[in-house]
C-alpha cells in the first residue's frame, strides 16, 4: 500500500497548521506530500518545499498552476491540502474540485458566505470529494460518546454546553507582529467571524457531530474585548433545539489560563457525559442514579467506535495530531472506495460541505444576532 | 465566652437545612440552641426539641410565641436561625426583628418580592441584625477570590462565568415523596423561581461577592423539563456588566452526574480564577503568560482573607460545614459588637439584606426576561 | 440529649491539636468541654481556660489534680481528652482511666513501647473506655473501603500501597521556632519515631483499618535528611502479609509539594481501591475489566458504612475535622452504651488499645529494621 | 530532505510494538521503511511486508539474509529497527552493526546479560550507532524535568519515587492466548525478569534520565502473584543513592485500574516534581514554600528542552507516539550528523548500549536481592 500522492495550498514556513495537516497526512502512511503551492509568494513557496524535500519541479508559485500541472500528470496528486487563511478556502478548493482532485480542506469552509455557496456548488457537481477537517470529531471518545448518544445511552437529550476556551488573544498578539493572530482578526480575512469562525466552528461541530442535531434557533451575546479589534473574540451564546434540548455555546480567545479548552457536557434524562479536548483519552458517562464512570480510550468496556480509530492500547495517551490523522485516513478510505466505485463502509466518518455550510450558518447567524442586542435567529 | 442563646424556626425531624445550620452554629462554639418551633405541627416540633435535648418550656409550638416569649426572658435568645421553605421566611423573620432579636435567615430572602420588601423595612427600622445565610461566601478560597479580585490581580475584569448543576430533580423526584422537592417545585411556597431561586440564587451572590459587583442587564432561557413541573428546573443566563464584562449564569436541577455542582471563572485582562465548590479547599490562579497555580487553603502563599476563616492548616480539607459555621461566626462576631455598641471590624463579612434583595431582583428578572423570550431585562 | 461533661489535658494556646480535639468534640453535640489542664504552665493554663469561657475553678494547673478533683465531682466529666506529646500520653491516660473517666487520647500511643504497656495494663484493668483518635478512620470514604474490602469487592487482595508525605520539615523548622516542630523532632519528647511515630502510625492505621489485617513482617529504610535530625523524616517501607500480600508505606515531612499527602491503593485479583485525604469524599473503585468507578460520599451506590457517619448530602464536602468528630462521636455512643450497660451497636466502630499497641510495635520494628540496614523484622 | 530507508526485524501482523516504531519512524518524516524480516516464519513476515506496502525482493525471510543483502545494496538500508522479544534483540543488533547499519532496539536490551555484554562489545567497535527505544524519555515535560533538576531547580536531590503500574496480567493472560504475555512470562524468552524486564526497566531508565544519576545500592522484593507464573509480576524496591537520595521503585503488572501508570516524583530541599504518563503534557513544580504550578508543555514559562522536541501548541496534546518519534528524529540526526563526520549537537539526546547494560544490571540486581530476602545489592 502506497500513500496517496497528495499536494498542498499554504502552509509555507511560520504557518502553524499547515505543519499538523502535514503530520497527520504522514502518521498512518496513507498519503505521501509530493506537490505544492506553500505560499502567495513563490521564493516562500520554493524554500518550502525545498525544506520539504519535493521535486522542485512540483513545487508551484500558485495554486492555479499547480491545480493545471498536477491535473496533467500521470502521476500527478490525487488529493490537496487546503490550508490557508479562511478567505483563501473556496479559490483554491473549486480549483481542484473542477479537476477531479479530492480536497482535504481546513475550517471554517470560507470566509463569506457567498463563497461558500460558490464552493458548495462546484463541489457538488465535482466527482471529486471534499473534507473538511473538524479534527476534534476524529478523537475516539468524541467517537465514543457520538455512539453512545445515538444507542440512548444518555436517554432524551435536554442539554448541550460546550465551550471552546483560548487565551492567546487576551493582549493585541495581532499588534505585536504574530502572523496567526493578524489574519485572524482581520474581517478581510477571516471573514465575519473572530474567535466565531476560528473555534467556534469546532465547538458547533463538535456538538453537532455528537449529538448528531443541531439547533433551530440561537442567541448570541459577541463582544470585541481588546481595544481596536473589529470582530468578535468572544462569545456567549444560548441554543435551542427542535427536540426541546437547551443549549450553550461559550467561546473566547481572551479567556487567561486556557489553552485549548475545547469541552462537551451532554445531560440526558437518563445520564451525562462530559469531554474536555486537553485530557482527550477520557470520558466521564454517569447513568442517572449510579456511580460515575471514567471510560478510557481502548479501556475496560471500550466502545468499538472509540477502538476502530485508535492505534495503541489504554494508558497510552493519544492526542491531537492522532486525532486530526484519523481525519486523514478516513479521507483516504473514502478516496480508495471512491476510485474503486465503491461505497466506504458506513462507519467511515468526516465532515464534509454539509458540516461545513452549516459552520458557516452558525457564524451567521451569530453575527446577526449580536445585531439585534442577541435575539433568537432561527438557523 | 459562652455561646450566644439561640432559637430556630423551622428544622424539625427529616428537614435537611435545619441540622446544617445546627452544626454551623455549633461548630466554632459561638451560639447555643436553647429554644425552637421547629414545626408548624406541634407534635413535631416538640418531639424535634425533645430530641435536641431542649427545655420543653423552650420548645414553641408557632413562631410567634416564641418571638413573644423569648423577647420577655432575661435569659432569652439573641438570635435566630430562620430554616423554613421560602414562603416562611419573612413571617417570622419580621416577628423577632420587631423584638430585636437578630435573625439568621436561609436563602432567598422570601418567595415573593412583596414579602421581601415588607421584610426589608422591618429590617432597616430593626436595631437588630440581619444575616443571610449564602454559605458559598464562607469559603475560604472564597474569601481569597474575593481578595484577589478586589487588588487587580486579574486586572480589569472581563468573563464572569458561573454555574450551579444538579441532578437531583432530573426524575419527578416530588411525585416520589421528597418533601425537599416537593415544597421547591411549588410555587406558592418556593416563590417565582425553581432551580433559580434554590440554587440560582448562590450563584448569583457568589459572582456578585466574588466580583464586587452585579451585572446591570441579564437575558434568561428558563426551562422546566420535568413533565408537570411549572417552575423552572434549568437556566441558562447571559449577564452584562456596566464596566464592559460579560457573564453566563448556568442553573440546572436535571445534570446527571452533577452533585452540587457550583463553580466560578473569572477572567480579567492579567489574569484568571476557577474555583469548584466540591474541591473547595483549592483555587485554580492563571497570570496571563505564567504557569497555572493551583493554590490552596492556608498553604504557601495564602491570603489572610482565607487565613482568616480557616481552622486548619493547608491539606486537612475544610468542607461545606466550615464554611456554613463562618457565617454564624461572622454573625457572632457582628451580634457582639452590635451589642457592645462598637462597629466590627471591616474584615466581618456577611450576607443580609442588600444580597436578599439583590437575589429576588435577579430570580424576577430572569422570570420577566423568559416571558419576553429571552429579552434582556435591566436590573 | 445534653453533651458528655468533658474535660481536656494540653491543647492550650499555641497548640494545634488540642483545637482539633475540642471542634471535633462539640461538632455533633455529643460532648461538652468543662474542665482542663491546658498547660504545664499554670498560667497557661487559666489564660486558655479563660479563653474558652470554661469555670475557673475547673482549670487545673495540672492534670492529675483534674483526675483527683473531676472525679469526685458529682458533675465531673466523664470523658477526657489528652492532647499533649507523645511522652505525655501515658501519665494522664493512666491517672484518669484509674478513676474511671473515659479517655480519648491522641496518637500515637505514647512515646516508648515501656509506657505503652504500662498505660495498656491499666486501661484493661480499668472499667473506663479508652479511644485513640486515628482520626483518618472517621472518614466515610475509609468506612466504605474498608465494608468492600470486607466483603470482596477487590477479591484476594494483593498489594497494599500506603503513603503519607508532608513538607513541612523539609527545613529545619525546629530551630526556626516552631513549637510543632520542636518536640516532634525530640526523642525525649516523641519517642523512638520521628515521622514514623508522627504520621507513619496513621498511615499503617488505616492500611490495617481498611484492610482488616496486618504485615508479619516490614523492612524499613530511614533517613534523617535535615542535618542535625536525630529522629527519621522520611521512611521507605517494605510489608509482608500473612496471606501472601506485599505492600509498600512510605513516610515523609520532607516532600516538598505535599502537604498532608496520605494516600491508600489496595489491589486485589478482582479489583482495586485509591483514596487521597486531601480529595476524601472520593473512593475511585475499579473492578477488573470494568470502566474505572468514582464513588461519592452519599452519591449513588454509596454505602450504608459511609452514610451512617456523613451528616449531609453527596456534594457538599465533609473534611478532616467532621472525620474526627466522628471519631468523637463514635466515642459517645460508646459510652453511653458502656454507661447503660449495654455493648454498642457492631457496627460502632473506632481505634483503641490493639491500635495503639499495634502503631507501639510499627515503631519499634521499623527502627529495629533501620539499624539491621532494612533487614525483615517479624511483627 | 528524504527519510533515511530503514528496515525492521519482527514486528509482523498481530504484535503490538512493531506497529508503534513504524507510526514513530513515519510521523517526523525523518525515515522510511523500505524492508523487513518481520516474523521468523516466512509466509508471515511476506504476508507483512504486503500489507505495509514494500517491495517483496525486500522482505526477508531472516534478519541475517537481510543484514547480508541490504549491507550490499547501493540504495540499502541505512538503520534497522529491532522489536522482536527480548531473547531476539542481541542476535539480530549484531548482524547489522557488525556491517555499520544503525541499529534502534526496543528495550530492555537483551534477555541475558551475557548476550548483553556480547552486543555490547560488538557496538562499541561498530562504526554504526546503537538506541535503545527507552521511550519515555521521548516526552518533553520529561525532557524539561531533566533540565530543571539539572539546573539545581529542585535543590539537593533527596527523594526519587517512581513506580510503573499495569493490570493487563492479573489474571493468567498467557493461558488464555495471549501472545504478548506469554512471552513475557516465559523465561527463555523475557529473560530473568518478568515484570522488572518488561516496564521496570522503563522506570528505571526514566529516573535514570530525569535525575541524572543512579541508586549504587537496591533492596527487591519480588512477587508471582498468578499461580504458575515463574517470573516477577510485581516488585517493591527500595534504592540508595551514593549522594544521600534515597528511592522507591513499584512496578506491578497486576493493579487492576492501572493501564499504563508510569509516574515520578521527585524532591529535592528546595522543591519537587511530579509526571504521570498517562497526563504527559503536564508537570507539577513546588518550589519549597511558594504555591503549586502545573506546568504545561509549550506553555507559559516553557523549557527550551521540551519546546525542543514539541511539535503543536500548548493545549494541542501530543502523546505515546510523539514521545517516541521524538527518539527516532533524535536518532535520524545522530545519524545524519555521524554520516557527515559530524557530532550531534549536544541537545540530541537517546539513550543507548550504557542505558541498556544499566537496564540488564538492574533486573539482575533485584533477582539477587530477591534470592537473598530483599537484601541490598550493590550495582
Amino acid at each position: 500500500m502506497r500513500g496517496i500522492p497528495l499536494g498542498m495550498v499554504g502552509g509555507g514556513q511560520g504557518a502553524f497548521i499547515g505543519g499538523v495537516h502535514r503530520i497527520a497526512a504522514r502518521l498512518d502512511g496513507q498519503f505521501r506530500l509530493v506537490a505544492g503551492a506553500f505560499s502567495a509568494t513563490p521564493e516562500k513557496s520554493r524554500a518550502s518545499g525545498a525544506e520539504l524535500g519535493l521535486d522542485p519541479a512540483r513545487v508551484y508559485d500558485d495554486y492555479r498552476q499547480m491545480a493545471i500541472r498536477e491535473a496533467r500528470r500521470k502521476d500527478g496528486i490525487r488529493a490537496v491540502a487546503i490550508v490557508t487563511p479562511n478567505h483563501m478556502h473556496a479559490g483554491p478548493a473549486i480549483e481542484f474540485l473542477k479537476r477531479g482532485i479530492h480536497v482535504i480542506c481546513d475550517k471554517p469552509l470560507s470566509a463569506t458566505m457567498a463563497e461558500a455557496k460558490r464552493l458548495a456548488k462546484v463541489a457538488e457537481q465535482s466527482k471529486a470529494l471534499f473534507v473538511l477537517t473538524h479534527n476534534y470529531t476524529g478523537y475516539p471518545m468524541i467517537r465514543q460518546a457520538h455512539a453512545m448518544v445515538a444507542r440512548g445511552d444518555l436517554g432524551r437529550l435536554r442539554l448541550v454546553q460546550v465551550e471552546y476556551l483560548q487565551d492567546w488573544l487576551t493582549e493585541p498578539a495581532e499588534a505585536a507582529g504574530s502572523k496567526q493572530a493578524e489574519w485572524r482578526v482581520d474581517p478581510a480575512r477571516a471573514g465575519l467571524g473572530g474567535a466565531l469562525g476560528d473555534i467556534g466552528t469546532h465547538a458547533w461541530n463538535l456538538a453537532g457531530f455528537v449529538t448528531g442535531t443541531e439547533p433551530e434557533a440561537i442567541a448570541a451575546d459577541l463582544s470585541s474585548f481588546v481595544p481596536g479589534r473589529v470582530l468578535d473574540d468572544n462569545a456567549h451564546i444560548l441554543m435551542r433545539y427542535a427536540g426541546g434540548a437547551r443549549g450553550t455555546l461559550l467561546v473566547s480567545q481572551v479567556a487567561p489560563g486556557n489553552e485549548n479548552g475545547l469541552r462537551l457536557r451532554l445531560y440526558g434524562d437518563k445520564g451525562g457525559l462530559e469531554w474536555a479536548q486537553e485530557d482527550p483519552n477520557r470520558l466521564w458517562f454517569t447513568r442517572l442514579g449510579a456511580p460515575k464512570q471514567l471510560l478510557s480510550r481502548n479501556g475496560a468496556g471500550a466502545d468499538p467506535a472509540a477502538a476502530r480509530v485508535s492505534r495503541i492500547p489504554a494508558g497510552h495517551p493519544e492526542g491531537y495530531l492522532e486525532a486530526f490523522a484519523t481525519l486523514y485516513t478516513e479521507a483516504a478510505r473514502a478516496i480508495r472506495a471512491h476510485e474503486a466505485g465503491e461505497a466506504p463502509g458506513p462507519e467511515v466518518t468526516y465532515p464534509t460541505l454539509a458540516e461545513g455550510l452549516s459552520g458557516m450558518r452558525f457564524v451567521a447567524a451569530c453575527v446577526q444576532s449580536a445585531r439585534r442586542n442577541a435575539a433568537w435567529v432561527t438557523l
